[in-house]
């Protein structure tokens, strides 16, 4: 049975809820109503345009009873980490009232002893959506699946890569082609309602969690597998999540998506990669496990003029020979047409 | 105060038992006693003849006693993972005598109710050394400690990155510098008494706890940090491990530790890598975050003959240009002296 959520975004819902935006953009799951005393009374698409959802936006849990959620969704992070009294007031109301509790915190809502008895008494359940489950080391059998998959990779976090693995997944259901989109992340996995989030897996299991979802992926037998990226080969932080993806995915394409305004890797002062050091390291890499290519690149052009979006897709085109577009900005189709024909199934090094 | 060690380590003591060899070796700790039924009566010297140790082999936990050992250390894993029956009740007896239980089992022996119990029951102290502690997320402070970091890197798991590092260490003392090594697996933390095995942190918070070993390292103010490696930069398992110490370590200088026998990733079909794709990649990896250059290669040439070792020696200098040893064979102080002058502090990428 479909959710239908209630997403709790108190102050940064317009501009800073990834979580929540993906959601309402992409989620099997429906969005009844949206919690943001800051928009209450507007509708999710004056606040958020680019959304084109007419769901309202209240400024309570209480408020939003009446829209019949049965899920509280936690749609952004509390700055600083912790959960603010407020947030908690209005969690243990959702509680209260036979919500579902589904959060992607870092913090499990679950081991809180308030939320657990809470949740116990009315009988509802909380959805850490990051915990992961027990997963078993690679083991290789991924590398005999018959399914072509396909990963994205980055120049950064929070470019836009769960975008463009949905987009392209959407592109290949209208040319008539299965597609199943593979979740490594909260949002992702909140959207798909199934997934790991690969991050949060003891590191030398993380390319065998990955490993367990394109298996379970290709149980379906698709025509293309398509796995969220995480990261970026060269972030300081989260690179190793990337290669676990990387070589646990063992993808026989991969689609790079960068942001080409950002200049430096988020909170850190490590510069972004140029397109070709990219497609170079990450080649470099796969090749000495199971050689892959970077078939098309995916701009996130969202802070640009439409002039200088088209500059940049024909900069990233001419730099690199390879199929550039802004999947959002002009539509996935073009660039799936013009990478469909690549994704072929490739075989591991073997010695 | 010092430990005086009873080594489980039964049925593979002579050929498998990697963690009891280390600490033998290496370890702050004394061995006072090795409990290994198959080799019952011997010394550890007569069954293992480079470790070079008079300590006694005995069959059991209560033989063990008269050597008054103050700890109890798991010295190899069991076949299959699941603590055997027979291991279950000389852990238990070695409770009972009061003896401290260290443990670098996957399986936490601390979480297992029946010895949990007994442990509270004797005042006894289970430490699980693989149990990481909570890690921040990578800061980029290391950046800034003015200690020259050398990190050891390899073409496999099992390859004696660990040894080379340790030996470096002794080589660098002898040279008057204070160096200092980082553990950061199981076997170097048993032998250092400190450390954190950073492929047990979650894949987020690897690179972080690797910057807090450092940067813990660095608070003595030591002449040289050596970092022990984990894994390699093509293991399909293991390599986010890999990737983890080189951007959350930040080194200034690797060397590289390679097997030259092998040829391919232990468990798996990927081939290892060459010499000078092995410093191929590690070099790119590093110039995108913190440059760091291979100074020199240390080989385990411990299956060949002496002829065989000193071509393979040979063949990795004519090959890479670069110091190479096996400072097993012949001592670490040739390598170390030669790579000595190559441990600069380098400064990270900053955009």
């Amino acid at each position: 049975m479909k959710r239908r959520y209630a997403i709790l975004a108190p102050d940064h819902f317009a501009n800073d809820a990834k979580t929540a935006h993906g959601v309402i953009a992409y989620g099997t799951d429906e969005t009844a109503v949206v919690i943001d005393p800051e928009n209450a009374g507007k509708r999710v698409t004056d606040a958020v345009p680019y959304l084109r959802s007419e769901a309202p936006i209240v400024a309570s849990v209480s408020e939003a009873l009446r829209y019949e959620p049965t899920a509280l969704l936690i749609g952004t992070a509390p700055r600083g980490g912790a959960l603010p009294p407020a947030w908690r007031a209005e969690i243990l109301a959702a509680i209260a009232a036979k919500l579902e509790i589904v959060s992607g915190l870092h913090d499990m809502l679950g081991e809180d002893q308030e939320f657990r008895l809470a949740a116990q008494r009315a009988g509802v359940r909380i959805w850490d959506v990051r915990e992961p489950p027990e997963t078993p080391l690679f083991s290789g059998a991924v590398y005999k699946i018959p399914v072509p998959t396909l990963l994205l990779v980055g120049n950064d976090c929070s470019v836009g890569k769960m975008t463009v693995a949905l987009e392209l997944c959407n592109a290949a259901q209208r040319a008539g082609k299965r597609a199943t989109f593979v979740p490594t992340g909260q949002t992702g996995i909140m959207i798909a309602g199934w997934g790991i989030s690969v991050d949060r897996v003891i590191a030398d299991f993380a390319p065998g969690a990955t490993e367990s979802l394109v298996l379970y992926a290709a149980q379906s037998n698709p025509d293309l597998i398509v796995v969220e990226g995480q990261g970026a080969i060269n972030h300081p932080a989260y690179a190793p999540v990337t290669l676990a993806l990387m070589y646990g995915a063992a993808p026989d394409a991969l689609v790079l998506v960068c942001d080409p305004t950002r200049e430096r890797i988020g909170g850190y002062e490590t510069p972004t990669l140029g397109y070709r050091e990219l497609i170079g390291l990450h080649e470099a890499l796969l090749a000495t496990v199971k050689p892959a290519r970077v078939v098309g690149l995916a701009l996130n052009t969202r802070y640009l003029d439409d002039a200088a979006a088209r500059a940049q897709i024909e900069r990233a085109r001419s730099e690199t020979g390879l199929p550039a577009d802004d999947v959002v900005r002009n539509g996935p189709d073009a660039l799936y047409a013009a990478i469909a024909p690549d994704m072929r199934k490739g075989q591991p090094c073997v010695a």
